[in-house]
C-alpha cells in the first residue's frame, strides 16, 4: 500500500513533496492535543491544483486525508486518526494580494496570523482575529476552527472576516466562493458553511479576508478584584457603554501560577484580575480608559494600573500572557493536559462557572488554573495531571464531564474557539441534538466516501 | 382540496387563524416585487408548535409552504409561486426576553426591526442591522435574506448578530440552535446555514440576537462632489483611518429626482453626494467629523454640511431618505420596477459601476437613478418603465443582464442584501457555479419533498 501511495503521490506533486520516513510521519502524528496517530504519508502541495489532484486520487482509492496547518490545534483536528495522507499546507504560505482600495487581502492557507499582520501593519492595517497561538497558527486553521481570541468581543470571530474562499472538495472539484464585497445575499452561503468545519467538508486553498485600519492609539488597564462577582459586574457595566478591544481575566489559581513562574511580576493575589485593552483615536482611548478605571473602582477594584505607553503596555500584559506557560511549571511531576479547556458561558455566568470549575477541581484533586476572555465568556483552563497514572485520566474524564455539563446548564457551550476534533467528538450528539442528523447528511453530500478528516466532529 | 386543507389546518391552529377568502388570498399573492401568485390558504400560527404541526401536515400531503414576514421583499421571496399554504408569521411578534446582562434579546420572527429598536433604545441599546424598510420589515425576514442596510460597513450584516435560532424543518422537527455566547466552534454552524436561505430550508420561529450599546453622540456629514471618482477616493481615504456608521450616496439622477420631488431641499446638482454618519463618544464624533470633512475637502468637495444636532441631522438625511420615493414620482406615466436593484461591487469599482449603469440606462432609454451604500459597494437602482408595454419589459431584461454582467466583471455580485427569491433564481447557476449542485443536495437533505418555499433560489 505504502509504495503504491508514494509512487502515485510523487507523480502528482513530485517526489520531493512526499515524505514517508518514519521520523517525518511521527512528527505528523500529533498536533498540540493529547492524540497521536501515524499517517501513511505526508504531502506538501504548493497549489490548489496539487490539492485537487491529491483529492481525486485519494477519493478514487478511498484513502483518508487529513489537512493540516501549523498543528497548534488542541483537539486533535489535525491528527490522522485513520492514517492515510496528511496534507501539510504550510508551504502554501504566500500573501497573494493586498488590496488597500477594497480593504482585503488574498492569502494561501499556510500564511501565519502574525506574519500577515506584520505585513499589514506596515500599511496601517490589521487582520483582527487574534488567537493565543498567533505567532504560529495559520489562516487555514483559523478559518477551519472559526478561531476567536482576545479581540472577538470588539471585532468578531474569524468567520466574520472571510470574504472569499477557494475550497477543494473530496471529489477534487474546486469551489471559488465570494469576492471583494462586504455584503452578499445569494442564498445558502457556502463560505459560512465551510468555516469551522475543521477540514471535514473540503480543504481551503485560498482565502480572501477583510482587514481593518489600525487604531491610532491603544491602552491597557489592569484591575485586581477581591471578588470575581465584582469583576463580572465591572465587565457588564463597561460593555453597557463601550466595547473594548479585549477584556481578559486571570482567576486566583492562574495568578498564583504566574507569581510562582515570574515572581518579579508580583501580581496581587486576589480572586480575579481583569485586563482591558482599548483602541481608537487618542481622545477615544483616553475616554474609554477613564470609563473603565472609574467603573472598576466603583466595583471595588483597588490598585488599578493603566498605560498607553507601548513598552509599559507590554509589561502590563505580561501577567496575562505568562498564564499558559506558568501553569505548566506549577508542579514538575504533573503535565498540562488539554481537556475542558475552552468552555464558553454567557458573561453574567462567569463567576458561577469559575466557582463551580474550582469546586470540581478540588473534588477530583486535580489542579486547575482558569484564565481567558471575560468579555465573551470564554474560559480557558490549565489542568495538570500525572499522565502515567491511569486513575488520573479517569478523574480527568469525570471532571471534564462535570465542567461541560455545568457550562451547558449555564446556557453556554463546550468549545468557544478551539473546536471539536477528536477530543469532543463524543459530545456532538448532545451539543447538536437533532441537528447532528442533518450535519451528518451534509457531510455525505460533500464527502460521500468519508475520506476527509475522518473521526472528527462526531460525523 | 381547499375544503380539506381548511379543515385540517383549522384543526391544528383554530378556524380563526386560517383564511381562504379570495380577498385575503389575493393580498397574500404578492410582496414588494413584480411577482404575484395566489395561495390556496393563508395561516397565522402563534407558536413554534403551530408551525411544526402545519409543516407535519404539509409534508405528509406534499403541499407547498411559503413563510412570510412583512412582505417587504423585492425579489418575490414571499410569493407563493406554486400556491399552497402561506404561513404569515407576523402574529408571532413578541419580544420574549431582553437580557442586558448578556447583551442579547430573544424575539419571535414577526417582531419589526423598528419596534425592537424602540424598545431597546429605552435601555440604551440597539440592534444594528438597518434595512431601508426598518419601519416594516420583520426580524425573521431580515435573517432569511441576511439583510444589510446602511450600518453594515461598521456593524456587519444580520447574520453577524444571530446568536441563536429556533427553526421548524420541513418534517415538522424543531431545531434549537445556539445560545447566549458570542463564540462557538462546534463544527458546522447550522445558524449560519439557515441565515440567508429565504425559508427554503426551514421556518424560523425564534431568534436570539446580539445587541450593542447606543453611541453617546451621532453626527451627519453631507458632501457634494463634481466627480464621483473623487467621492470614491474620499470614501477610501476615510475608511483607511476610521469606519463610520454609514456612508451613503446619491448619483446625479437621484439628486435630480429628489430636487423634483422636494424642491425645498435644493440639493446641489452634482455628480454624486455622499452622506456620512458617525457615532461614538462626543470626542470621537468630533474627531471623526473633522477627519471626514477635511478628507472630502481634499478630494474637491465644496459646500460640505455637517451637524450633530438631532433635528438638523434629520434635515440633512432627508435628501438620501427621499430618494426611493422621489424616483417613483419622476414620470407619472412610468412605474418603478424592482430589477437590477441591489448589485454590489468592490468599493473601488463604484465609479465604474455607476458610469456603466448610467450608460446602459441611456442605451435602452430606461430612466435609472442610483443610490445606496457607498461604504460597502452596494448600489440600489430606481428603474422606471411603462409596465403596459411588453417591449419595455424586454428592454428591462436586457438592461438587467448587462448590469449583472458588469457587476460580476467588476468582481461584485447581483444581490447584496435583498436576496434572490424568484427574481434572480435563473442567475444562480452562474453565481454559485459548481456550488449550486451542492446547495441543491443540501436542500434535499432538509426538504426532500421540495415543499418549503418552492421556486426560489434556483434550487
Amino acid at each position: 500500500m505504502e509504495d503504491y501511495l508514494v509512487k502515485a503521490l510523487s507523480g502528482i506533486i513530485g517526489e520531493e513533496n512526499v515524505k514517508t520516513d518514519i521520523i517525518d510521519r511521527y512528527c505528523y502524528s500529533m498536533d498540540a492535543s493529547i492524540y497521536k496517530s501515524i499517517p501513511d504519508v505526508v504531502v506538501f502541495p504548493q497549489s490548489t491544483e496539487h490539492v485537487s489532484e491529491i483529492m481525486k486520487f485519494a477519493n478514487a482509492k478511498e484513502i483518508p486525508v487529513t489537512p493540516r496547518g501549523a498543528g497548534t490545534g488542541l483537539c486533535g483536528g489535525a491528527v490522522p486518526i485513520e492514517g492515510g495522507i496528511v496534507v501539510d499546507l504550510t508551504r502554501m504560505n504566500r500573501i497573494l494580494e493586498i488590496d488597500l482600495d477594497n480593504f482585503c487581502v488574498k492569502v494561501e492557507p499556510g500564511v501565519v496570523q502574525n506574519q500577515l499582520n506584520q505585513m499589514l501593519n506596515r500599511y496601517g492595517f490589521f487582520f483582527p482575529p487574534t488567537p493565543g497561538s498567533k505567532k504560529m497558527c495559520t489562516i487555514g486553521g483559523m478559518i477551519s476552527t472559526n478561531a476567536g481570541g482576545m479581540t472577538a468581543i470588539k471585532y468578531g470571530v474569524t468567520r466574520n472576516f472571510v470574504l472569499g474562499l477557494k475550497v477543494v472538495l473530496a471529489s477534487g472539484e474546486v469551489l471559488s466562493l465570494g469576492g471583494k464585497t462586504l455584503k452578499r445575499s445569494l442564498g445558502l452561503d457556502l463560505i459560512q458553511l465551510f468555516a469551522g468545519t475543521e477540514g471535514t467538508l473540503g480543504i481551503i486553498t485560498e482565502a480572501l479576508l477583510r482587514i481593518k485600519p489600525l487604531p491610532e492609539e491603544t491602552a491597557v488597564i489592569v484591575a485586581p478584584f477581591q471578588d470575581i462577582n465584582d469583576a463580572t459586574k465591572a465587565v457588564n457595566t463597561v460593555l453597557s457603554h463601550t466595547i473594548p478591544t479585549a477584556i481578559e481575566m486571570l482567576d486566583s489559581g492562574s495568578i498564583k501560577a504566574v507569581n510562582t513562574y515570574m515572581p518579579e511580576l508580583n501580581l496581587p493575589e486576589v480572586d480575579a484580575i481583569l485586563y482591558f485593552e482599548v483602541g481608537g483615536t487618542y481622545e477615544e482611548v483616553r475616554k474609554q480608559t477613564d470609563l473603565i478605571v472609574e467603573t472598576c473602582k466603583t466595583h471595588k477594584s483597588r490598585n488599578i494600573q493603566w498605560t498607553s505607553d507601548p513598552s509599559e503596555r507590554q509589561m502590563l500584559w505580561q501577567g496575562r500572557e505568562a498564564a499558559g506557560g506558568a501553569i505548566m511549571t506549577l508542579d514538575k511531576r504533573l503535565v498540562r493536559v488539554y481537556e475542558a479547556e475552552d468552555v464558553c458561558v454567557p458573561i453574567s455566568k462567569i463567576p458561577e462557572m469559575v466557582k463551580k470549575f474550582q469546586e470540581i477541581s478540588k473534588k477530583y484533586g486535580i489542579p486547575v488554573c482558569l484564565y481567558g476572555h471575560a468579555g465573551d465568556g470564554n474560559i480557558h483552563s490549565g489542568i495538570l495531571i500525572d499522565v502515567r497514572n491511569q486513575e488520573e485520566w479517569q478523574k480527568l474524564k469525570n471532571l471534564t464531564r462535570e465542567v461541560y455539563e455545568t457550562a451547558m446548564f449555564l446556557g453556554g457551550n463546550i468549545s468557544a474557539e478551539h473546536g471539536i476534533g477528536v477530543l469532543r467528538a463524543d459530545w456532538m450528539d448532545r451539543i447538536q441534538g437533532l441537528g447532528l442528523n442533518y450535519i451528518k447528511r451534509i457531510k455525505k453530500v460533500f464527502d460521500p466516501k468519508g475520506i476527509l478528516n475522518p473521526g472528527k466532529l462526531g460525523i
